[in-house]
């Protein structure tokens, strides 16, 4: 062993191996593959990957671990410490430099979570009127002249002191009252849910309570743990949906459902204690204990909605794809298997049909399109596009389906939005030399320190937001003509285009793994693409509009794209490019806000059920507007704004390669839908 | 083995031997020792006594048995056949004759209910509105231009046709809603739970769903399975109250809580399970499934009430004995982890105070005195006596400590109600001779036949209202004397008045065993009596009436003894005689018509808060009254017309002899009460 060389050993995984001195803990983690989450890339912003490091001897090992084999506590540490970020004896992997042989241990939570979790946390001013209040009141001494049940003198006390209805209180915490009242002189903690129930009671005065609001994604889990008094974030904590093992995108896991007898019921288990760790985990981070959380909000595609409840999610899977139920469902956290209070409620937003889910209701409770004055186009992308369009005279949804090029997913080189991942890419339009920036690493890929900056992530892929870009590039500098068909530029030498087989690939980058754009990625794009525009066109139809006044776009591809590609593209129509932007991870601001104000909670129930709902797959229109909008960005330009935007390409020589032609491209989408 | 003798063998106790030919079933299980259940005494009346006659050979027990070695069947078991009362192959014990060797096994439905539960069903005319009803509508087919949930085309189709308002369906029939369209071509029954939510999903039409009126006693726990749709009840069943072991009383059950930690846990819990297998015979007898039953009420006394609901009843063992919910109690049958439906509610009437129970509540349900113009006397006697004063105007309600003389308890010879307890008896005032007749046998004992017939059941003691008779009754020849002091009657010789130490006692019995009123017993009655009327004179005061209009006894005593008796005594203050008679067991009536009649059941909750409650304890003249009505009938007597009813006997010498001393009695009573 070299002395330049020091022995790591990472446990729970037991990888261990020799790096050289001075490597961060990150940067060890990382080449011998141990699973230690990052994602500002090592940066020190989000703390995720920190660890423990052991002391003691390993003679298994040949190892001596001290506390001293790491650096100094840097200034990052530091303040993360000072704001109880960093607990005792913990590091943050990326500022720990290794000096000596050491023995690592990899937390749970800084274990498994290796996608970049987009839906952060928005800023957004929520008046706090939340479902669940606490009442704290003294009651009076039992008077054998006048006997009155402990439960009567607490309703008569709440309707004294803070002009409460009269109302039950849940069996399990009439169980407590009287202890409650012995143990602290009468004066005891009711927690009222929605004005009508008494669902907690605790001695003495309780001042706070918990809710977890819960976007529940096919792919992503997250969670927002709130003060109920205040409205705070006290934590936020996010997993993997484990169902994906039964299935990367939902249709997948309906197949799943209908192949295995009891299908749904496991399903069902898994993605309830996905929940229950996520809380978990939330109130450990907050420092609280789980029965202090007494609510719950869920947003959630109807798939995913149903399986949460319990519900076979079969029907939503063929037409006419029916809804067990579009109401907003309000029932005991117990009784969905969930370990908060033991009254706890869980409150989860309707649905608004087959294809438009919870998530759906979400993004308009976070949007309100309901109150605005101009027309809102609103549009979540995912492997369905959810658009949703009006404002306070009418709204009307679609649900589209784009595929699930637009996450990165059946595209040649695409990834999910994870560290190593291309997410800015730009080509130059007179070199057709691409640069692209990776997530994970802060500079560009022609800055003279990318390969030493990018070591440690790599290059490994394209995400979603990424081939927005590429693909829009390339359209730009005249590598994909009107069509989508990639191919040489005319007086353009390039040796990133190349033949493949009878189409020409677009080479991005060579390194261990080669990143390219094939034509398959390309007529990917377009078909997403298509189906979103088509969407979006029948609803500006049917509401008799010509031109949509704001955009908004939501969840973490919204966050991440560049709305200008977007509009070379042709994914939105028309409007002031100022007024189009990302709207966060609307679904999961919808459930905080339904967490948080109860009168939004309540309205939603209202709102949604006259909501238009529009069913792409039977609308004559939709199949027409979608081969239209097959093209680049379309052949058929009802945008006349888009040129006062977007620089188009000169006319192309490729043009005349053939593969223009209509009746080709219509034959090649039926093969991919198929 | 003489050949009039046949071999029996019962089944599975394996009790076996030889009795006459010609023997009844049930009378060679009393010989043997046979745990086969008898109310009528054989008259063929209570076909508790069913048995199931075997064929075959049993070669270890050396018995060819064949059905022909019984019987023909008789009128009394046809009818019962013809009433569907005596399912296939069974047979009544008493009627059917051994006319050679037979194995006959007891059903578990006749076995180990020894006791003579009294606590009949009493014809009622309810008007059928319960609270459970049942619907059956077709759903029109889901239309993908206007998609709505299948739940939302519940709601509308129920509104539609029935004019339901639109109401919420729990989770557990949601799940089943979308196979039971598919089943039955989207025709389905909803059950709606007060108008208010769907409780049950079943495809097709459901005609009949079930509700128990449970009467839920210290002692003895009564069923009652109706048809929701008729209000016909389809079956009974009762059975002990498994408490019992852990205390005879309800006070030594909350002793048991208080010195062991869990102990309430574990009394919840065996009256739970108590409460399933009532629940399930009452199913099986009427041929339904357990979760055909989806609606329970409830009456229990206060101790039984929370302990029923796991809540724990500690503070109703001492002053100010204040109740933790004294409203009426809905849950769902499931969180009290009681098997019937999945969504099964369970309604228990409220209690009124810390010690005038849920019972009481059941008692004024089936006697609405809150109606009545008269002025109205509700007795119910147990350990404790219920009583409820009043009319339309106004509700008094009282609990009297009378202690468990009245129920045979703590009496020398005293026991409960079943077969072998002298019920009645009369003691003729010339020769001081008594006779009495005996639970389970139709003749006196001054019947030349009734050594004979009384052989199977013997003469083991005096149940309740026995004491009663037997106490008036020596009153009335003189034996006893206004203060109580059983002694001799002067110028009557007689070998029953025996000296027992310093006092006398009175034998009633020889035989295997010696029944005997000793001077005890009659204290324990007097105290008894004198604390009923102290409760009901300080009502009678409150109220400012001089007397009462109507006066009905509750209860299986209420339901027994003789009232001509019970005024002899004192136990009931000046009443028309005619006006003074048993209304049956008013509690479990009382729980019927809650279950039957939803109207009742809410109006409940209205009456209750109203009624005033007296707690005697705290009464300064209840000890007054206390100590004035120990003597018999009393000596100051406020009901003039009692004289008009009750031969009062002649003065006597026994007057003198100094136990009529009031300091005395005060001193006994003083002990008694420790």
């Amino acid at each position: 062993m070299s002395d330049d060389e020091v022995n790591v050993l990472f446990m729970p995984s037991g990888l261990r191996g020799k790096v050289p001195v001075g490597t961060t803990v990150l940067q060890a983690a990382q080449r011998l593959g141990v699973d230690l989450e990052s994602i500002c890339g090592g940066q020190g912003k989000c703390r995720k990957c920190q660890i423990l490091p052991q002391e003691g001897v390993f003679p298994k090992h040949g190892i001596t671990s001290r506390l001293d084999h790491l650096s100094e506590f840097t200034e990052t540490e530091r303040h993360h410490q000072s704001k109880n970020r960093l607990k005792d004896g913990r590091r943050l992997g990326c500022n720990a430099r290794l000096l000596g042989d050491l023995v690592v241990d990899v937390p749970e939570e800084s274990q498994q979570h290796k996608q970049h979790i987009a839906k952060a946390v928005t800023a957004y001013d929520i008046q706090v009127l939340p479902a669940l209040r606490l009442y704290t009141v003294t009651l009076p001494e039992p008077d054998m002249h006048a006997p009155i049940s402990d439960k009567r003198r607490l309703q008569n006390e709440l309707a004294r002191e803070y002009e409460l209805p009269i109302m039950d209180c849940e069996l399990s915490q009439l169980r407590l009252l009287q202890k409650a009242l012995d143990k602290s002189e009468r004066r005891i903690t009711a927690a009222v849910y929605q004005h009508q129930q008494i669902i907690g009671i605790w001695p003495g005065e309780k001042k706070v309570v918990y809710g977890l609001a819960v976007d529940l994604g096919s792919t992503t889990i997250a969670a927002q743990l709130c003060n109920l008094d205040t409205g705070e974030v006290v934590a936020t904590a996010d997993t993997m949906n484990p169902q994906i093992r039964f299935g990367e995108d939902l249709m997948s896991r309906v197949s799943y459902v209908m192949m295995n007898e009891g299908g749904d019921k496991v399903l069902t288990q898994v993605v309830r204690e996905a929940f229950n760790q996520l809380a978990t985990r939330a109130a450990k981070s907050a420092g609280i204990q789980l029965d202090e959380i007494l609510d719950v909000t869920l947003v959630a595609n109807p798939i995913m909605h149903h399986l949460f409840l319990g519900i076979d999610p079969t029907p939503l899977g063929t037409a006419p794809f029916t809804l067990t139920t579009d109401q907003t469902t309000v029932i005991r956290a117990a009784d969905l298997d969930l370990y908060l209070h033991a009254e706890a409620r869980v409150c989860i937003l309707p649905c608004i049909a087959g294809h438009i889910g919870a998530d759906t209701a979400g993004v308009i409770l976070a949007e309100r399109p309901d109150l605005a004055e101009e027309y809102v186009l609103l549009v979540d992308v995912g492997t369905n596009a959810e658009i949703v369009l009006g404002n306070r005279n009418r709204l009307l949804a679609a649900s589209s389906p784009t595929g699930p090029a637009f996450e990165g997913a059946q595209i040649t080189s695409g990834q999910r939005a994870a560290p190593g991942a291309m997410e800015r890419i730009r080509v130059d339009p007179e070199t057709l030399e691409p640069r692209f920036r990776v997530i994970g690493c802060e500079v560009w890929s022609d800055d003279p320190e990318f390969a030493q900056k990018s070591a440690k992530v790599g290059v490994s892929g394209i995400c979603g937001s990424g081939i927005i870009e590429v693909i829009a590039e390339m359209f730009l500098a005249g590598i994909i003509d009107q069509d989508g068909v990639i191919g040489p530029v005319e007086g353009k030498d390039s040796d990133r285009i190349v033949l493949e087989g009878r189409t020409y690939a677009y080479i991005l980058h060579e390194g261990d793994k080669k990143i390219r754009i094939t034509q398959n990625d390309v007529r990917a794009i377009q078909l997403g693409k298509a189906a979103l525009h088509a969407g979006t066109r029948l609803l500006i139809d049917r509401m008799g509009i010509s031109k949509v006044d704001r955009i908004g776009f939501a969840g973490a591809f919204g966050s991440h794209i560049d709305v200008k590609y977007a509009m070379v593209l042709g994914l939105i129509p028309d409007c002031n490019l100022e007024k189009v932007g990302s709207v966060g991870n609307a679904a999961g601001t919808g459930a905080r806000i339904a967490l948080l104000n109860l009168p939004s909670r309540l309205e939603i129930g209202e709102i949604l059920p006259k909501v238009e709902k529009i069913e792409t797959a039977i609308e004559p229109k939709f199949q027409e507007y979608f081969i239209e909008a097959m093209a680049l960005p379309h052949k058929v330009d009802p945008y006349e704004e888009l040129s006062k935007v977007v620089k188009l390409p000169p006319p192309k020589a490729k043009l005349e390669n053939g593969s223009g032609d209509g009746r080709k491209r219509k034959s090649r989408r039926r093969r991919s839908r198929v």
